[in-house]
Parts: structure tokens; C-alpha cells; sequence
């Protein structure tokens, strides 16, 4: 009886004979099958794109909280499991304000981004802050520090790349190509906005709107757009 | 041989091939056999309703308690296994009672429901608080604090949303369609009454009394029916 | 290789594909093996009847124990494992005792209840108060206390009911559609007792005496029937 | 593929689907492998017989202990794992003491009998005290206290009865219904001891001598016979 | 699909079906591979002797130590794995000393046995001192003490016996017919000397030398024969 | 049923049959699917070469980090899971800082080479500085203490070998071959960066650019070239 | 389905049906696999000498260590997994070193080698020195005490045997012959060095050069040779 690869999973940290890790790959599974978020990098600031799937009418579109401020300075858009998300949000949270106290200055964006992924990394370990399979989600990171604005894009395997735009969720594939042809260095944060809302309505299913869109910038302390910014935003396309 | 999805449940909780969590959705499974609840926000308070299962004329009714208390400003109802949510019910309780004691104030709505899902989402992970395996039960978190009325929906994931209307267990389904035909912000917390009930009504096998549904309201403080109360929001269907 | 519904009660604690918890019903199984128990409730107190089966006439009827005080006020009959139920009554009579020295007034009967169901609600999860299985055991808990007489049904998953009149074990069902056509809220005492014993008669094969069954009241304090006392109930049959 | 009944005893302590536990029931078997043991309770005291395997000539006789005093008014036979046996017995002769040391009393009967079959019933439960599998032993406990003479009999699954007489081992069977035909309360110690050996030689495959049986009473005190009150004992037959 | 027997040793220490503890069982089967081992008790003194099997003449026959000394009145001689032994009676050594500290005399021959089988016994249980596996080890303890002269015989289930010869070992079946014709209580301490090792001589492949034989006895203290003293013997037979 | 050799990665750190440990074969199975990294000692200093994957033109190439600074007297370039170099890496931080603190002096390359190695055997043990699975990197550390430049290759079983020079990765059998050819031990530095660019770029897919390589020495602390004197190297090919 | 051998190794210190311990035995194939290692004990202290296989031109040959220090009168040869041998070499230099700090001598070569194989026995024992798996290691320990110049071997099951010669690793068959044809007793040290390379050239497949083979003595101190003192011993043969 020759297993099939499908076993390996079970020792949730293993590797196969190939070489891969496949709880960490079927959690990259779990994020495409989540919403799209998009990041675009400028000189002015970061500027984050997520599209929320609001499943009924009834349900309180603000209370979909797809994007999230960590520090004044960083905030986050998310793809993949919601709850998953905050903790590691809660998690990153709880750091940058001990770095606060400890040094009386804020916690750079690569050091919050490393934070995140050692916690991310120690899936299976069996100790108390690590979860017992990996997070099932991708982040955006986007923060202004004393190196200026920067975006981070991390996934479940506790990796993280310093990127110039990036796109994550299911529809990442067409977003980042667009992203590619769309983005130069020299784009103003309201370009960025522009790019970022009109790659994610070719994405999306339905009509964009202020209630199936969140935006945020960081430029250079985090803002969540309001509806009406929003609208704003939406009218420029 | 290849394994079929099956196998995948045994890690408690690890991801299957496709980046999914099997036990969550395992027991979301056993929420979808529990009996009916439904939700509705209104601007002076929330109704909460819940179908009661009397399998024997010889069990007390009121023994059967499907909408609690956690504190004097927030209420839940219930759908699945009912011993699991009176853990959960117990753990927010402890909560809240501690905010009040730490800070002199009442715990918010959204803080509370947080720290509900926090205990289900740890599930698997051994710690001395968490669940060897998910909660197998949803919750309607009706409450007011000081940004007004509010109504929470979480499920066994540990994930949760804010709504202005929800239906949870077996006739949730056909509840929901109803909710969002017959909802509007401007109900009264009377016609919320009436809805509730109306569609209730329609998802149970018997005729509706008041031995087998329950109702509550938080408006601005808990308070669960009385029989003679429920006969009067029954009388006006 | 689709593997069977058997394979879910490994992982004790854990749902199968249709969000159930196989180990909770085999050991609900486990009790409809046991011998009968019935509860009935009246103004006046509780009455509690068990069979006891006698596998040999030279084993002492009296250490066959299937009704026990756990505090002066409540008692309780069992069916299932006897070394199960033991262990949840020694843990019950341990917090009755406390919380008596604690504040200086006896425990509600339904706080008691409550305190029987966490621990069994808690199998699997390898703290030091828990089984690693469920307890295989269901309870009729009778008491009395500031809200006068009551009567709780507990089974194996942790969940509880107040009844009228309840019967658990191998001839549970039968014994249960006789409390309903026989259970009125005005009963006496002694008519209860009456119907208990004429019930269990039906269900058992041998012939009844003050051998093979026992009988016990909580009105206002729990008493175990002697001998003679059984006998006069019988007589009157 | 459907899984057989050998499976379950993996999980050490689970229920099978017919509520079951087959961990014990195996252990069970253990004991129905063991040398048969036989115990009588009359008014002047307790009488327990062993048979010895002595399985060489160069064996000494006197180590193969099959009766053990627990304390000096208590006494136990054993059939089943002898190592275990010992381990049991040590417990209780640890708990006899505490009490007589904390109360200045001797521990009831009853009382020593539950503690044996509390520490039986926590097996798999990986605490200091207990083991990871049932016990594999019966024992018949025998005493004298406050309430007269006792016989009790314990099996692996902590379950224990009190008995008038009660054989136990590969035996049983045989023996148990020879000593419903003979025992009657008010045989003197005497009687009881020629019952006793009488029922062991039927069910023995060799010769009764005092080198393969052991005979003790409770009668108030523990007293193990010596060879030549054994062979008294074997001259009466 | 039935599993056959060689599935019950995954559980290290949990019954099969028909009530046996297969891991023990082949612990058992370790030791029928290892070199023999005799003891013969008189009344002068306990004899030892073993064969060494001596793998390369390059090996110091010296350092092959199957006989050990526990305390001065306690030796011991072996059969299976020796790192096994090793630590069995590195344990007792310990135990020994510890009550010559405590008590301010030798610990007696049965308790030291009850303490090395203490030991052997609690396999798989986790904690500190045990192993995860029985010791695959049998052993021939020899003392003397306030009782005289005794030999014990122990097995990996952590069951001892008395005994006034035993062999155990690959040769142990032939070895222990030899013993049976040729003991009697009245030999001398000389005699028992010649008898072990004419009987060793039948069970070993090779001729008997000083190399491949160790020799010892208590009477009353522990003796490991010199070489000389093993020709002297040799050259008797 | 014969079991594959699949089945041994089971128990994360046990042996084959054949004496093997899949687990470490199958870490380093994940290396020789990571980016080439070339390594060469001269007498002038060491270099370090690596290859960097750049999936995007919107990645930020200084952000995919391949070697990093140990102290300021040691480097290392990886090749494998990012993730985990990043911990060793760390690790190593920890510990070269802490020899500093307590002796006043820098900790020499093959003490910070073992620290790293102790930490990389000790996979699966379950203590809290452990992974639960072997760390999938390899390193190549170069350094300058006391005893001059030394340049160490580890692999994920944690052992370790001084080298002159080395190539890991994809292209690292290739480049291995172009090593031997061209080293000897009297080239320059220079010389050395120009060997290391160059067979670098042999194995590379695309053109060698200040975007997708980066280079390091310790000659004798850490410099990482910046996009200039990369571009000088370039030159020189 | 019958089970193969293969199946025992799961849990990784369990004995299978014929009493064997299969992690041990694949663990001392481990070993088989290794380069070899010959020791010789003289009068005048012992030599130990091991084949270096030096895979690459580029690996520095010193950093190849198979002969290690373990304390000024210990020295010792390995084959095997050399990073297990090193953990084990570094636990025995702590142990020697306490004992001179304890004692204020060194430590005799037996207790040194006990020491040694008291960790190795206790494989997957999960506590915090032991390793989950047997060490896949054996070691030649030569050393000079009290008693005079010794040399033990120990192997994976953590016993070890004294010894005038012996070969470990892949070529030890042969040259284990060519040992007992040529060891005897009275060889001077210079002859033992001569010996053990010539076997040592016998079994290596390439030309003996300073650079792949490592020689060292205690005699009475440990001392490794320089690459000239080994190159002496090779013009010698």
C-alpha cells in the first residue's frame, strides 16, 4: 500500500518525501478562496483595497472589518480566515504597544511584520501564544516609519517580502497583473487609489459600492476611509 | 489508497487538501439540526426569539433555556448543543463581571462577543480553558451599551458579525429569506415583537405557545418574557 | 477507502461529518443496558424508585446502591455505570459540602446540577477533575430547596432538565409513556410512590420485593426507604 | 471498511458503539485465566480460600501470596495479575494507615473497598496514581468493623458489591453455584472453612495439600492459616 | 478487516481481547534469547552462576558482567538485555542504601525485590523513574538476611516468586528439569556449586571456562568468584 | 501489507529500517529546491554569493534577504525555507550577543556554527527552543576570528563541515564541479567574488543583475555589497 | 491483515513479537553505513584510528572530526550520525568536568562510559536530555585511570562492553578478523599504530593519506597526531 500524498498532513508540521510541507500549502488553499485585498506603495503613503462579501442584506457591512489599524502608523488588509486574522492582528497589537512603553518610540514596520511571522512559523509547537495548525491567512501590511511608507506582504508559512504593490485572495492572479502594468514609483496616493478600486472591481462579482469596499491609507498615521471618502473615491473611476 | 475527506477531522483541527478546517464545518453540521432562534435590531432595543423543543409534556419548560443571560445589558440566544453554550455563556459572564470590577463600567457589546469567540476559536490547542474540539453551537448577542442597541451572529469558527436581523438553527434558512423581506430600521421594538414571532411561526411543527418559545428583549436592560408577556405578542400574530 | 461512522469515536471528543459526537451516544447507549430509574415530582416532595438487579442471591441487595444522598436536601437515582456515578456524587456531595462551609446556607438544587454537568461536559480534556471518556451514566437528581421540590434528568453529554416525572434506563420508554398518562401536578406523595412502583413492576421481569427495588423521598430531607417501608408501598399495589 | 470490535480498545478508556468498554472487559478475561479464590461471611467472621499454581517443585510455596492482610481487620483474596494485585493492596494498606494515624481509628470496610476501586476506575487517565490500563485482578475483601464481619467483591471496572459468599477466577462459575447451594447465614467459621476447601478441591486439578491452597479468616482479626491448620482444615473433608 | 494479535502492542501496556498484555509478553520472549542463568539456595548460602557469551576474544571477559552486587548481603544474577539490568540494579542499589541511611540496617532481600519489580511494573506510565517499554530483563536474586538464605525469581510483568533453585535464560526449560532432579534441601553450599555449574555445562555450545562462566554467592555476603576460585569448581565436575 | 517507505516520517525523528531518518532526507529535499548559494574562503576573507528569486517586478528585491549578518564578524547565506533561516539566524543573534555580554569577546565561528546545529539535531523533542520538525535550510557561514577567515556548511541534520568553498541550492551540484576547478587557496578576494559571480551565474535562468544576486564578506567583519559594487563585480565577468 | 516488522517502529521503544527492539536494531544499521574505526588497548595506553571520508575537495579535512577529546585521560572514536556523537561527546565532557569539580579527580573511564550509556538508553523517554530516537551512534572510548590504560565500545542500545580490540562502522567485519589474528597482548604502542592503520588501509577504497585518516593515543594523556606524526605512522607500513 503505497500512501498517497494526502497523508502527510497529518503530522501537521512534517515534511513529504518531496520536500513540502503540505499544512502549509493547504492553508495557502484557504486564502484563495478568500476575498481580494490589494496594496499600492507611494512616496506619499500606502494606500490598501479590500472588497468585503457581504452574504445578506441584513448584516452590518462596517462589522465585516476587513482591514485593521495596528498602530497609529500600521495598519493591515486581510484574505483568508477572519478570526484567524485578529488574532494575529491582537497579537501584533500587544507588541507594537510594548515597544511603545519599553523604548517610548513606535515599533518599526519590518520588526511588527517579523513579530507576526515568528508567531506564525511556531504552528504545531504546542505552546501557549502558537496555534495548533498554521494560520489561515495572508496580510497586507502597510506602515510609515523612519524609513518612510512601506508594505509588507506575509503568508501562512511565516514568510514576508517588502513589495511596491501586491494583491492577495482569489482574485490576486488578475489583480497583480494589472498591478504590473498599472504602477510606476511616481504614482501619487491618489492614483493609487484610483488603480487599487478600479483593479478591484474588475475582480469583484457586483457593482462596487461604499458598502462592499473598504479603503485605508497610511500617510504617514492610518485612516480607514469613511463611506462618503469612499463614494469619493468610487466617482473618480 | 486515497484517503477521502473523511480523514481529515482527525487533527482536530488542521486543513484538508482544499484549505479547509473539516471539524469546523463538522460542527456548524450540528448547529443546522438545533432548533430555530432569530434576532432583530431595532432603534429602542433588540428582540430576541427562540423555538423551545418540549419532547416530553412531562419536562419543565423552563428548564429548557434557550435565551440567557450574560449581563444586565447583553442577552443571547441559542442554537445547537445546548451544554457547550452554557460554557460559553458561563466563561462571558465571568467576563463581563470582571470588566465591571477592573474598570467600573460595563464591557461593550462588540468586546464581549470578541471574547466569546477568542474561547472558540482556541479549540484543539490544550490549554486549560479551550474545548478539545469546536463549540458545536451559534450564537444571537443582543446588547446595548454606549453606541446604542447592537446584535452579534457568531458561529463555530470564533468568527462573528454585526446585524441588524439573523436567523440561526434548522429553519434558518427560510427564516433568513423572511427577515429580509419583512425588515426595516424603522420598526418599532412592537413590530420586531410581532415579526419574530410571525416567522417563528412558520419554521416550527406546532402551534406556537408559551411553553414552547421564548422571547427577550435588551432594551436597555435584559429581560426575558414572561408566559402572560409572550401570550400577548402570540395574540397580536 | 470511505471509512464508517465508527471511526469518529476515536478522537473522543471530536464531531463526525454530520456534527455528531459518537462517544456521547455510545454512552448514551451504555445506559439503555442499565437497570430502571424513575423520578416523580409533587407539591409535597420527590419520589425517586430504581430496580435493582440481584445477579445472585448471595450478594447483599443493600450494597447494590443505585439511589444515594448527596446532601440532606437532594438525592439522586442512577442507571448506567455504577463506578461512574459514584465518582459524580462524590464530586457533588464535595461542592454541596463547600459551598454550605462557604456560605453558611446549602446549594441550590439546581447549582448542584450544574456543578455534575461541568465535569461530565469536560471528558477528553485531560485536566486533573476529568475522565477521558464521557460518564457513562445519567442521573434523576430530587431536592428541595427555597423554590421548593425539584427534579433534574442529566445524561452523559452534560445537558440537564427540570421534569415532572422521568424514567431512565432499559425500560425508560415504556416507563415514560406511563408517567404521562399516570403524572398530575396534585399527586400526593404516597400516590406517587404508588405509581413509581406499579410503573416498575411493569418493566421488570421478576417479581417485585423489597429485594429487588428501593425507594427514596426528598420531603423536605432525603430519606432512603427501609425494608418495611418498601414492602407497605408494595402491598399497596 | 468496517471497523471491528478489536478496535476499540485503542483509545483505552472509550465506549464502543454499543456503549461498551471493551478495556475492561478484557481485563475481565484476565481474571477468568487466574486461579479461582473463594470467600464466605458468616456471623463469627470471614473465611477466604486460594488456590496456589505452583508451577515447580523448586518453587517456595509461601511466596506465591494469593490472601494478603490489608490491615489487621482486613484481609483480601486475589485472582487475575499478581503484580497488580500487589500494587492495589499496598494502596490500601497506605490508606488504611492515614486513617488510623489521622482518626485514631481503623478504617470501615466499605470505606477501604471504595478507595481501592477509585484508584481502578481513574486508569488511562495518566495521573501519578493511576495506571494506563485497567487492573487485571478480583479481588474478595474481607473484614470486620463497627458493623460486623463483611465480604466485598471488586472487579476491574471499580465496581464492587457486597456478598454473603462470592467465588471469583477461572473457577467461578462452577464454584459460585456450589456455594448457593450450600451457604446459609448461620454456618459457624468452622462449616464455612470446610465449604470453602471442599469447592476449591472440585474445581482444582490437583490434589488439595496445604502447599497449594492458602486459607485466612477475619474473625475479628486477620489470621493466615499455618500448613498445619490448613491440613486440619483438608482432614475435615 | 480483523486485526491480528500483533496490533495490540501499539498501546504499549493495554489487553488484548483474551485478557493478555502482549507487550510483556514479548519482553518475555527477549529473555529466552539470552544466556542462561541458575540460582540454588541452601542453608549455608545462595549460589549464582552464568554464561557468558563471549562474542570475540578480543572482548575482556571481565567487563561481560551478568552477576552484579546490589548491597553486601544482595546479588544478582541476569538474562536478556543487559543496559536493562543495568538500570534495574542500579535502582535497588540506590533503594538499599537509602534505608542502611534511613534506618540504620540492610534492607531485607523481599523488599528490595518488591522495589525492583515496583519499578518494572509501572512501564508506560510517564513519569520520571519508569520506562516506556517493560525491561527485557529476568533476574535471579540471591540474599541473605534476618530469615536466613533466600533466592527470588523475577519476570518483566514485575511479578516475583521464592524459590529454592531456578534457571532462566535461552537454556532455562532443560536447565530447570536438571535442577528439580538434582535439588534437595540438604545440599551443601559445595555441592550446590558443582550442580549449577555441571547443569550450565549441558545448556552452553561451548566448553566451560573461567572466561565464559561467572560464579558467585551469598553466604552470608556477596562473593564474585575469582578465576581461580571458577577452575577449582571446573575442575570438580 | 508491506508499509512503504512513506510510512517512516511518521514519527517525526525515528529510523528506517536501513539506519535512515526520513525526516532530515526530506528537509533536504526542500533545499535542493532553493535558490543557489555560493560560499569561497581566500586568505584575504570569505564571500558569500546567493542567488535571489524575484517572483515580481512589484517585490522589493533588498526586501528578499538571502544572507544576513550573525555579528558583526560573522555572515551567513541560506538556501530553503526563508522562514526558518530566520530563526536560526536569530538564534545565533541571541547567542553571539550573550557570549559577548558574559566574556568580553567575540564567540568564534565554529562555537556559533554548533549553537546553531545543537538547536537544528534537536527537532521533534518538544522542549520549547525546538521545531517540531527539521529546520529545511541550509547555511553557509562565513566569519573571521582568531584563528583567521573559516566558512562552515551546515545541513538540517544539524552536522556541520569546514570548507574552502561550497555552493547549496538548486544549482549547487553544477557549481560544486566549477568549484573544484577553479579554487585554489591563494586567490584574492577579488578573485573570489569574480569566481563566485560567475558560476552563479551559470546556474541562474535569467541575466545577473544588482537586482537578483547579492554578495557578502567578512574580511575580516561583515559587509553586504551595496547595488553598486555589486554592479562593479558584474563588470568584471 | 498480518502486520510486518516494519510496523514496530512506530512506537519507538516497544518491543515486537519476537522480544526485539526494532529502532535499536535499524538504528545499529545506522551505524553499519558509517566510515570505521579501529582501537587497540597496550600496556602502554590504547590507539584509536578512524577513516575520514572527505567528499570533497573543497572540505577542509580538519573539520572532520571522528576522534574527540573527552577529557585529558578520555579520548574517543565514533561511526555514525556524527552530530548525535557530539551531543554525546559534549554530555560526557559536562559529566567528567563536574566530577573533577565535585570530587577533585577524574572521572574512572567506566563511569565516563556508563554515563554515556545511561543517556542513550532512555531514548523516548520525553524527558529533557534524552532524544526522541535511539543515538545513532557507536563509540570507541579509550581512556587511563586508576586501573590503567582501557578501551570500551558501546553501541545503540546503550550497553558497552571492555575490550583489547575493536572495529566499528562499515568495514568492521574484516577487520575485526585481522584484529584477533594480529592484537596480543605485549604489542607496544608503536606496533598497536602500525596495526591499526594497515587494517584501516585494508578496508578503505582509496589510497591512506594524512588528509583521510585520524590517529590518536592516551598514553596516559589523550593526544591527537599531527598530520606529520600520522604520516610517520604511514611510511611505517
Amino acid at each position: 500500500m503505497f500512501l498517497t500524498r494526502t497523508e502527510y498532513d497529518r503530522g501537521v508540521n512534517t515534511f513529504s518525501p518531496e520536500g513540502r510541507l503540505f499544512q502549509v500549502e493547504y492553508a495557502i488553499e484557504a486564502i484563495k478562496l478568500g476575498s481580494t485585498a490589494i496594496g499600492l506603495k507611494t512616496k506619499e503613503g500606502v494606500v490598501l483595497a479590500v472588497e468585503k462579501r457581504i452574504t445578506s442584506p441584513l448584516l452590518d457591512p462596517s462589522s465585516v472589518e476587513k482591514i485593521m489599524e495596528i498602530d497609529e502608523h500600521i495598519g493591515c488588509a486581510m484574505s483568508g480566515l477572519i478570526a484567524d486574522a485578529r488574532t494575529l492582528v491582537e497579537h501584533a497589537r500587544v507588541e507594537t504597544q510594548n515597544h511603545r512603553f519599553s523604548y517610548g518610540e513606535p515599533m518599526t514596520v519590518e520588526s511588527t511584520t517579523q513579530a507576526l511571522c515568528d508567531l506564525a512559523l511556531r504552528f504545531g509547537e504546542g505552546d501557549e501564544e502558537s496555534m495548533s495548525r498554521p494560520f489561515g491567512v495572508s496580510l497586507l501590511i502597510a506602515g510609515h516609519d523612519e524609513n518612510g511608507p512601506s508594505l509588507y506582504y506575509t503568508d501562512p508559512s511565516g514568510t514576508f517580502w517588502q513589495c511596491n504593490a501586491k494583491a492577495i485572495g482569489s482574485g490576486s492572479e488578475g489583480a497583480d497583473s494589472s498591478l504590473q502594468e498599472q504602477y510606476n514609483k511616481d504614482l501619487t496616493l491618489q492614483e493609487a487609489e484610483t488603480i487599487a478600486l478600479s483593479i478591484l472591481k474588475q475582480v469583484m462579482e457586483e457593482k462596487v459600492t461604499p458598502n462592499n469596499v473598504d479603503i485605508a491609507k497610511v500617510s504617514p498615521t492610518y485612516h480607514l476611509y469613511t463611506p462618503s471618502e469612499v463614494e469619493a473615491v468610487i466617482s473618480r473611476l
